[in-house]
């Protein structure tokens, strides 16, 4: 365990930099630790975007643009389903189908959520180990104009339109950590927070009690990614839902909320400027390149982190 | 409700005889309790075979050879089920599993299975009333040399290929007859029971308390086409299993396992021996073509049955 990263990780952005990693690491010293709190229920299948996202891209079958699904699906369940009356805003595509129906299964057979998330990534060739945040249910919810929503309810249904005025993380205080989550944090030869949004996606991880003070303990350093470049976010709703939180969103909001256990966040040239109040947080800037449009520059984002463990 | 025809019905030889009564009645006028003693859980699906081969039949969508399934469906999430280890003998196609996820999905918020079916049945534009003999869970258990099995097991994993010494309906002494059934067979102006397996198909539903009651006391003729012609079945192991049972395997086996409440047995040219031993058990026997093996000869069959109610 002891030569081992770990990273916390969201959804695409996170699996986007994990790509650029993973081939850096060997496989047995890399430990994914993957937010849940974006878990729903459709179709009584029970759906974890957030692992899928991270197992597939490693697996190398993600869809190349989209930022979920597989490559190459198809949609024929999703169209009959939808001529059945049943919701078809969530996008899910008949190869995609087989993982909800696998997860849903084994889970109501008993076993836990993260045995059966190693059992997929498995069966897709992946080695790193991914783990869900807890084997436990949390519910990240949003408080909107338009009322308390689920979160796949604001992010996919409602395309994250709504001023959101406050977020829980529903069941996090009774959640324990997956097993081997706090041990492997606190032996870390280094942590990376990837570049995920810092209140939906790396915030319920945080929430889940001992997680927050396992990073502080760490004996390796704790290295966080921004997502913010030049106070926006490059995909999704991160600056506008920090903002509405009342929260700073710029690199240096990222860094105040991670500043109990942050050693150093990597921000990109653009936010060089922000540079003195990360540090008067407590927190080492590290300037580099952070867009990762090309698998060239994952590579080189991923290398740079590397070298700050 | 009093013009009604009422059908008892099992799974591919049903659908096929149905096909030709269908256009030959009024939908409102018909209604057809199907066998729901196969239904199984698969991938944590409820998998209602003979209801959806009637169904997709009648809504002109069902597989037009294979008897199961819908045409022209793709396989995609079986296969990746099978990557990830999941039985996949039991052949789920890309739209049918729409119907297996509504169904379920819907079970699960506690609608009982007539309602559910009715819902799949109207999206599908089936304007028929199609019923499961029963709310309440029934299943077909066979004991063989290999073991008790359940009943996809024997007769689609195990392709019907172990001599039957026993057949249970586990469940059903307690189950109640779905909504309607029971008044329906009294008040019908006919039954028909489908050239379905007497035994496997037909038997689960004669199996329900209170339904063999209806069916001799309905104020309509019984009418039932023999599925054995020549003492084989045209296709399943009726023939077969009827002999391991120790019952006569021919249309008069049929006549005496329906005796107690049927008023006419239609059976095949082939047969016309078998006319004597059938009026001996009380039986009126009419003798006509039986085999269904065109769209004319389907309809010419459903229309001497509808003469004889």
């Amino acid at each position: 365990m002891t030569s081992r990263i770990v990273a916390l990780a969201g959804g695409v952005g996170a699996a986007r930099f994990l790509a650029g990693l993973a081939p850096l690491v060997p496989p047995r010293d890399l430990m994914i630790v993957v937010n849940t709190g974006d878990d729903t229920e459709l179709h009584g299948l029970h759906i974890s975007p957030d692992l899928d996202t991270v197992t597939y891209t490693l697996a190398g079958v993600a869809h190349p643009q989209q930022g979920w699904g597989l490559g190459g699906d198809t949609f024929a369940c999703l169209e009959s389903l939808s001529r059945l009356g049943a919701p078809d805003w969530f996008r899910l595509g008949d190869r995609d189908l087989a993982t909800h129906l696998y997860r849903t299964s084994r889970l109501r057979a008993g076993a836990p959520l993260s045995r059966v998330t190693q059992e997929i990534a498995l069966a897709l060739g992946v080695r790193q180990t991914i783990l869900p945040m807890s084997d436990d249910e949390v519910k990240t919810r949003l408080r909107t104009p338009a009322g308390e929503l689920e979160f796949q309810e604001y992010f996919v249904k409602r395309r994250h339109r709504d001023t959101v005025k406050e977020v829980r993380y529903r069941g996090a205080s009774r959640a324990r950590p997956a097993p081997r989550v706090l041990a492997a944090l606190r032996s870390a030869r280094g942590v990376v927070v990837c570049p995920s949004n810092p209140v939906l996606s790396i915030g319920p991880i945080l929430a889940i009690p001992g997680v927050r003070l396992a990073l502080r303990q760490s004996r390796g350093r704790v290295v966080a990614v921004s997502p913010l470049v030049a106070g926006r976010a490059l995909r999704g709703p991160a600056d506008r839902l920090m903002r509405s939180l009342g929260l700073r969103a710029d690199a240096a909001g990222v860094a105040e909320l991670y500043r109990d256990f942050l050693d150093v966040l990597v921000m990109d040239h653009a936010d060089r400027g922000l540079a003195p109040d990360v540090r008067r947080l407590g927190v080492e800037p590290v300037i580099t390149d952070t867009i990762m449009d090309t698998a060239l520059r994952r590579r080189a984002l991923a290398r740079a982190v590397l070298e700050l463990l």
